[in-house]
Parts: C-alpha cells; sequence; structure tokens
C-alpha cells in the first residue's frame, strides 16, 4: 500500500523522544476509551483529556481518530488508503473492489502483521471488543454509509460481508486451505466477488431493517 | 445430535478402566500419524502396530477411523450424524442443507466446545495439519465426492464453502459481528445458503481442474 499522503501523515517514531511517556498515556487513554465505549463515542478531546494532554499532542503524534485507533490495535497498515480505493468504487463493483484491495493488502509485506494481529483476537489475547469496534465502526461503516438506504440500514449486509472476508483471510493465511489458499486474485475475485455483491447490494432475503 | 446408531457405537469411557494406558497410546500413535501423513494414508492398522495393540482394540475404544480421528482433535461432537443429514440433501439443497445442519451444531450444547477448539486452532495451540486435514478430508471430502464431475473436481469448490463456514462461525461465535451473531437460523439460510449452493454447484468463473 502507498498512502500518497505523505506529507499530512504525522511522523509515528523518531520525534519528540523525551515525549515517549506522553505518547504512551495517549495511547493508554485511548485503548480504554475505545474498549469501553467503542470508536463513534470515543473523542480526541476526552483521550487527550484522560491522558493529561492537550489534543494538539494526539493529532501531533496519531493524526486522525481512526489513525489513533490503528495505532491502538497496532494494525500494521494504515486502512485510509484502501478505505478510499473503496470508497471511490461505483456501487456495483464495490463487491469486487473490497475483496481485489483487500487481499492485495494481505498478501503485501503487510500481511503477516494483519494475519498476526487477527490470530491473536481470534485467540482471545486481544479484547475481541476492539477487534469488532475497528472491523464495525472503522473499517465496513464507511462501506455501510454507501449501501444504506431510508428502509434499509445496511448493518446485516455489511456483517455479512464481514464473515466472508474472515473466511476467506482465515482459509488463506491460517489454516491454508487448499486451493483457496493459493488461488489467484483473479480467480478469488471471480468467485468471491458476486458474494460479496450480492450481500451488499442484491437480494439476502431478509426483511429490511431501519433505524 | 443424536447418532441413532447407539447399538453399534463403541463405548468410549468407563469399560475396562486398566487399559487406559492403551488408550492413551492409541490416541498418541494415531495423533502422530495423522499429523504426519493425512487422514487418507493412516490407517488404523498402523496406529494399532505402532502403539502396540491389535487393531480390534483400537476400533473397540474409538469405532471407526473417523471417530478415531474426532477423538485426536478432542472434538466435542461426533461428526457423522451431521455428515449423513447432508449427504441425505437433494443437490440444488446441498448449500442450505449444510449451513442449516452446522449451525444447529454450533447452537447447541456441544457447540461451545466446537468453537473452542476452532479458537485454539486458529491460536496456533493446535496443529494447523490437523485441523485442515480434519476439514479437508473428513467433512468436506463426502460433501466433495457429491459435487465431483470427470471435469471438476470440486476442490475449488468445497475450500470456497469452507471460507464461507469459517466466516460465518467466526463472525457469529468468536469475534460477535451483530447483527450476524443473533440472526436467526432461518434469515442466516436465506442470506448464506445462496452463496453456498453456488460454490457448490453454480458457476464460479473458474477454469475447471480435473484430475
Amino acid at each position: 500500500m502507498t498512502a500518497g499522503n505523505g506529507a499530512e501523515r504525522p511522523a509515528r517514531t523518531g520525534r519528540r523522544p523525551g515525549q515517549s511517556g506522553a505518547r504512551e498515556a495517549i495511547l493508554a487513554a485511548a485503548r480504554a476509551r475505545f474498549a469501553d465505549i467503542g470508536f463513534d463515542k470515543t473523542s480526541v478531546r476526552a483521550v487527550a483529556t484522560d491522558a493529561g494532554v492537550d489534543p494538539a499532542l494526539v493529532h501531533h503524534y496519531f493524526g486522525t481518530k481512526q489513525q489513533l485507533f490503528a495505532a491502538v490495535v497496532e494494525l500494521p497498515v494504515d486502512p485510509e488508503a484502501t478505505l478510499r480505493v473503496i470508497e471511490a468504487a461505483p456501487l456495483d463493483r464495490l463487491g469486487e473492489t473490497i475483496l481485489r484491495t483487500v487481499v492485495a493488502v494481505w498478501d503485501s509485506p503487510a500481511g503477516p502483521g494483519v494475519v498476526a494481529m487477527v490470530r491473536s483476537v481470534l485467540a482471545g489475547s486481544h479484547d475481541p471488543s476492539l477487534a469488532r469496534a475497528f472491523l464495525l465502526e472503522v473499517v465496513l461503516e464507511r462501506v455501510r454509509r454507501r449501501i444504506a438506504t431510508p428502509q434499509d440500514d445496511g448493518r446485516a449486509r455489511i456483517s455479512l460481508v464481514a464473515s466472508q472476508m474472515i473466511g476467506v483471510l482465515v482459509g488463506r493465511k491460517v489454516i491454508g486451505v487448499e486451493p483457496l489458499a493459493s488461488m489467484s486474485a483473479a480467480d478469488l475475485v471471480a468467485a468471491v466477488g458476486p458474494t460479496l455483491q450480492r450481500y451488499l447490494t442484491g437480494d439476502i432475503g431478509q426483511e429490511p431493517v431501519s433505524r
């Protein structure tokens, strides 16, 4: 993944070595807030207050709230670039675009770090509420907003997308189920892309849910 | 799950208490063989030889080779009854039948044991080659035989089915992604059944593979 916004991206390490205590305090405060009340309800201001620092310092060290979250869950990649590609896809190609871009990350040098994180969540050594919040509130929330209608909030749809993507990740990278594990990205997109597209915009046989 | 063949089923515990050493020796020998060479190539006779017992004793303690395998991976349910229901389903309802019967096991009193086993495999504390062998050679092999044609050995298809089933299990029972986690079995079958059916018998966009 290339970010393409290097100029705006805050330095994560190397600067202000004397303040690493503040950095750790911010991470600890953010971890506690995100775990307690989730991503949406956590504000950078509240995290800064808990950590005893100015909100500007939180942004200086970590960037956006989403990037702070990625640091808390020790995500080895910045999801922003991937999410931007997905958001730019036409609605009728959203399924294959999600699959293609996410599989590209898993197959990249950052992939083993992602797999290690997923493994530790599944094993219970990470707090599953953080993994859940990350998956639903950060990654999939922006997809959900694109597919939501007044009649259907899209939550069932994105949880189904999550199930298939988790299964592809685990089958390919954790258990190593062949031939899935060595299937080319093109074959994977041909097989699984239509599944995701149906979950997102097709008939999934449910009563619509609105909020 | 009810087995319906209680008369044929060997007692697993309680008999011959003096011979528990033999039982452990059989389990250890079977574990080593299954991990080394997989389910297919392991014979009950070879396990018995390694354990220094008569093959009849292996059958007495554990039943079939498949039941021995289930004991080795500490599977909390006997997959036989579930597999029989799946094998009895008409080909065009195979997808929904797999989903319905497997979800019934996960939602049964045996479910937490299955989830714990899956968790420990994903965490790496069980040998993944055993999990892979169990999934592909025992559970899915019998489904594969039903869908295989001279032009398509069905392996890609069942690995795709495995990916979606793993994702539903992890999303529902391990991470707890809502509303998937609390979705009724009927809604789940309506949403995910067609995915499995397409993977099994529909167009998955791949070049057919034969062996």
